[in-house]
Parts: C-alpha cells; sequence; structure tokens
C-alpha cells in the first residue's frame, strides 16, 4: 500500500542531503510514531550509516514494504567507487540519479505517495553520463512529462514560473498562451489541494510598468490582458498584468495566494530573498527555507530550494528547515490529492 | 551661495506630494534650525499653503536668496485651472514639470546643491505636453546627459540598472561592455561619495545560473567575465557574473556594497520587496521607503521610490520616510561631492 509514504532522495551523497535527510527523519520521528506518515530515504544505505555514525543521527533499517516501519532506507545499488564528501564525482552522480529513479518508480508503482528531492550536482550527474539541466529535466524524462511547471513556495509565498532554465533573449518566445494557461491551471489546482478555496492568483508583468501602455513592449497588453479576462469571465479570482516591482509586495502583502512568474529570476530573486539569509559575518549561507514543488506531473514531488552546500556537507551544521517545509508541502499536497 | 540647499519637488500637486514636502519639512525642522542644511520646497505656492491649512502642517515663506531661511518654498508659476487631489489634470503635469524644470535651473548655476524629486503622474504630464517616460528621461532633456544610471538604495542595500525603461526582449542588447562598464564606474564614485572606502560591487548575471556554462546563453561568459576581470585587475573589489537569485541574498547578507543589475525587474523587485510593505487588512501600501539616486548628471538628484497614491493623498496619511530617507542621501552625496 503506498498509503501516506513520503520519500526522501538524498540528492548528490557528497552534499550535506545525507545529513538533512537524517536529521529531518529525527526531527519528524514523533509524527512519524505517531502513525501521521511515514518517511522512506531513498539513497546508499553504506552512506547514510556512514553519515549517521559520524554525526550521531539514527539510521533507519532497510525498506520492507511488509512491515509497517515509520522510517526506512530505500537502498540504491551499492558503491561502485569512492564517493567523498565535498568532492564531484561521477559515483556521487550516478547515486543521486538512482536514488531519484528507484523512488519515481515506486511512485508511478503507487507505492509511496509522493517524493521529495534533495539538492544535486549537476557536473557530478554529468560526468555519471546524465546531462539534465535540473530535477525538473529529469523528472521529465523519468515520468515522461515534459510540460510541468516549477513552483517555488516559502510559507504563503507562492511563485509559480512560465520559463526556467532558459536563456532571458528567449524568455519572450516562451510565454505563449497556451503556456501562461497551464501555468495558471495547474497552480490553481495545486493551491486548492492546498486547502486554499477560490484561491486568488496574480499573473506578473514580462515588461516593466506592464510595458508602460505598450512603449515597453506590447506582450502584456496583447497576450496576458486578454488571457487573465477569460478567467476573469469564468469567474476565477486572477489578476494581471501587475508589475514585477509591485506583484511580489502584494504578495507579501497577503493579497495574492500565488503569482505567476514569466522567468527564472523574476520568481526566484523575490522567493530566495524571503527565504535564505547569509550571516554577516561569516558569509555563509545561515537559513534556506523555501520550497520548489512540480506541478503537473503524475506523481507529487516537492524540494529543497537549495543547493548541496559542500563547503559544510558533513560538518553537522547543515539545516534540514527547507527539507522539513518541502515535507509538509508533500504531505498536503498528497492529502488533498487523496481526498480529491 | 548654493551651501548646503537642498530643494524637494513636490511631484504632481493631485498626488501625496506636497503633504510628505510638508511633513518632511516638519520632522526636518531641528536640523534646519540647528544650521544643518537648508531646504528648499520647490512647487506651487497655493498648493502648499492649502494643503498646510488642511493638514494643520507649518508652511515655509517664499525663498529669499538674501536671507538664511531654514526652509522656504521655491514657487512655480501662478496656477492656470483647477488642481484637485486625485486627480489626472493637465495643470497638475505642467506643474509637476515647473517645480522639476526650477529647481534644476536653480542647481545647474549652482545655487542649490542637490535635488530630491517628488512623486509625478505620466499621464498628466502627458496631458501638459511632457511626454517623458519618467524622472530620469526628464533630468536627461534638462541637463543635455543622455547615460545616466538608475540607483535604488534601502540602507545598505543598493542596485543601480545597465537598463530600466524598455521592453525584456530589448535588455540583452543594452547589455553592451561600455554600459555595464559605465555603470561600475558611477556606482563606484557614488558608493565612495557616501563614504564606503574601496566598495564592493557584484555584477548580477544577465541569465539564469549565469547561463550555466553557456547552456542559457553565453552573455554571462563572453561579456560580464571578461569586464569583471578587468576591473579585478586594476584592484578594484568587483565581483561577477553573480546569478540573479543568489547575489541579491548577499547584498542583503552585507557581502556587498552595491549590485549592477541587468534589467528594471531585476534589480526593483528586491528593493521594493525589502523596502516597501502592504497592510495584509486593508491591502494599503503602509511602508514606502528606498531611494531613487540618478547617477552621471552634472547635478545630484534623490528621489522618492513611490508613486503618487492618488488613492489616500489630501488624507493626511502619507508617510514621508521614503522622502526623508532621500533628503539624507542628497545631504551625504552633496558632502562628499564638496570634500571632493
Amino acid at each position: 500500500m503506498s498509503g501516506n509514504k513520503v520519500a526522501i532522495t538524498i540528492g548528490d551523497p557528497a552534499g550535506i542531503g545525507p545529513e538533512i535527510a537524517l536529521r529531518a527523519a529525527q526531527v519528524l520521528a514523533p509524527r512519524l510514531d505517531a502513525g501521521e506518515f511515514r518517511l522512506v530515504l531513498s539513497g546508499s544505505r553504506e552512506i547514510l550509516e556512514k553519515t549517521g555514525r559520524s554525526l550521531d543521527l539514527p539510521v533507519p533499517p532497510v525498506l520492507d514494504e511488509n512491515s509497517d516501519q515509520p522510517v526506512s532506507i530505500l537502498p540504491t545499488s551499492p558503491l561502485e567507487g569512492p564517493v567523498e564528501t565535498g568532492k564531484v564525482t561521477a559515483e556521487a552522480g550516478r547515486q543521486a540519479y538512482d536514488a531519484i529513479a528507484k523512488a519515481v518508480a515506486l511512485a508511478m508503482d503507487g507505492r509511496i505517495a509522493s517524493i521529495v528531492t534533495g539538492p544535486l550536482n549537476k557536473e557530478a550527474l554529468n560526468m555519471a553520463g546524465y546531462a539534465f539541466a535540473g530535477h525538473t529535466e529529469m523528472l521529465a524524462h523519468l515520468t515522461g512529462v515534459r510540460d510541468s511547471v516549477m513552483m517555488l513556495a516559502h510559507g504563503n509565498f507562492r511563485v509559480s514560473h512560465v520559463s526556467t532554465h532558459v536563456a532571458l533573449a528567449d524568455v519572450p518566445k516562451r510565454a505563449t498562451p497556451e503556456r501562461i494557461g497551464r501555468v495558471i491551471d495547474l497552480t490553481y489546482e495545486a493551491l486548492i489541494r492546498l486547502g486554499i478555496d477560490n484561491p486568488r492568483i496574480a499573473v506578473a508583468a514580462l515588461n516593466p510598468h506592464s510595458g508602460e501602455g505598450g512603449i515597453f513592449g506590447r506582450h502584456d497588453i496583447d497576450v496576458t490582458q486578454p488571457l487573465v479576462k477569460a478567467y476573469q469571465d469564468r469567474g476565477w479570482r486572477v489578476e494581471g498584468p501587475v508589475p514585477g516591482d509591485t506583484v511580489f509586495v502584494k504578495l507579501k502583502g497577503g493579497q495574492y495566494d500565488a503569482v505567476i512568474a514569466m522567468y527564472h529570476d523574476q520568481g526566484h530573486i523575490p522567493v530566495k530573498l524571503l527565504g535564505f539569509n547569509v550571516d554577516p559575518v561569516t558569509g555563509r549561507w545561515d537559513a534556506l527555507s523555501g520550497v520548489n514543488i512540480t506541478l503537473g506531473l503524475p506523481i507529487i514531488r516537492t524540494s529543497v530550494d537549495h543547493g548541496t552546500a559542500f563547503d559544510i556537507a558533513g560538518k553537522g551544521i547543515a539545516q534540514a528547515s527547507s527539507l522539513l517545509e518541502a515535507v509538509d508541502f508533500a504531505i498536503q499536497l498528497g492529502a488533498n490529492s487523496r481526498q480529491a
């Protein structure tokens, strides 16, 4: 039974993934023991055991689908070479890919409810022969879906993206009415699953000042305005185009439940500015919150919104806050998905 | 003598400009009386007097250059038609333009040290026959300088822009090495004037992930990287390209003194997100801080970073915080300019 089983893929095993996965399991233990949901850590058993020993974190047993374990390990294939903390290697890339492939296979099979992914290193993946621009592209490959949508969320601050990993010069041609419409639809559906009735969605303008009446471009007038009008005509609370430099201030102020950003930096800059902090003295990233949710896949997938942090990996100081937030989003999306 | 005379132009007289100008003068009175600097309000005498009466704010006398007034009015030409609070009219546009033209003339003449501009309404300006995209373009016209740079600042969070009022599709071709270099130079100079020795400047990437090794565009590799290297070679603390979604988090964390943004939304989104607030209950903008500084002009010019707020104009609830911050920046820039 898939029940309420959430898988965490530990990401690149040379980064902070293994330790934040074990730490998340430790933090979640009371809820897991109470039967609220079950947790599966997908990754190298050897590395999880080594990390647990060195950082004094409890290491769960290997998954046994016939027993009712609160937390367990879904092991990847055995290590075929050394994986050293903080080092980019092909073996780490191979392990990272395998952890995702195994979790996706179980999810597609209905044996786990959702997947929460840890941070990857693209160079390691490339060395292992997996040339994906990111998680999203890898999941598209594994699930056969090519037009998924990236939503970033930090608490109630939720932003979905019309385009992500493309050059800025290619952004305008990606912002077609079909694609913007799909992003609105999937965002609306996700907000409903997150328990928000009649959600309010704002569509960010592509151009500054929404094009200033056409002087700085006509996209917002010719594409976004009529599209938004069509949604309003069917009773949806969709607004736009709203200029980029005000729409996120209004989102922060609770005027919307989500914003549709036209491109990567337009959406990522505000979410990361609110969710991340760099310590002014050490220059170290000292707070990483925010979750990456992939909409439009046949499986539920959320992710941490930060990188592998090779510089602090293995030191026992990495924070599991973003990962824990991602688990909570996955549980909510999964629960309401089953109700629907 | 120009001395330390700061002019505030009251902006569109139908907006919150007149009241925040009078409120700023009231708040600054102790410093003005102590002789720290002198303040000139450039705008319609009739409107300032009417606003002062209705909101119970002190109204200064008309400027007399032979006396040593702490605060005074530089009057625009008399009203030629009605100006009603909250209404867009040609007369309001004419007045707004006249206030700027008069202040700029005095500044170019060396009779005032700096100009702080209040918020404009572009429609009113257009109705009056002044078709400028914004203040910056108007100041370019009045001073003869066409390649000025917009810096937004909220405390120590300072962002200069390579391009501003252009369609997103035109951004890549505006980001030439010459223009980026000029923006770095002017930003460096402004930071020195603001009292920062050996300032640290980061150049934001044009493309997401700085183009991911060229997969999402080569601008950051081909243009920004060699330019930054050239600055580093002469000993300047310039870094980049730094991806947009991390560079502002690091700026917030004190790792840089300023960031060079490639386009309007890239720079405006983070500054406004940190400086502005919308009240979650009323939906009203309840905190507006942040200053707009024009670099590269023959005169010192700072500005509020918010609009005319027609909806709350005349009600006595508009906050002068951004205007006061702009006055402080103008004083600092002016003081260090004279020392230099």
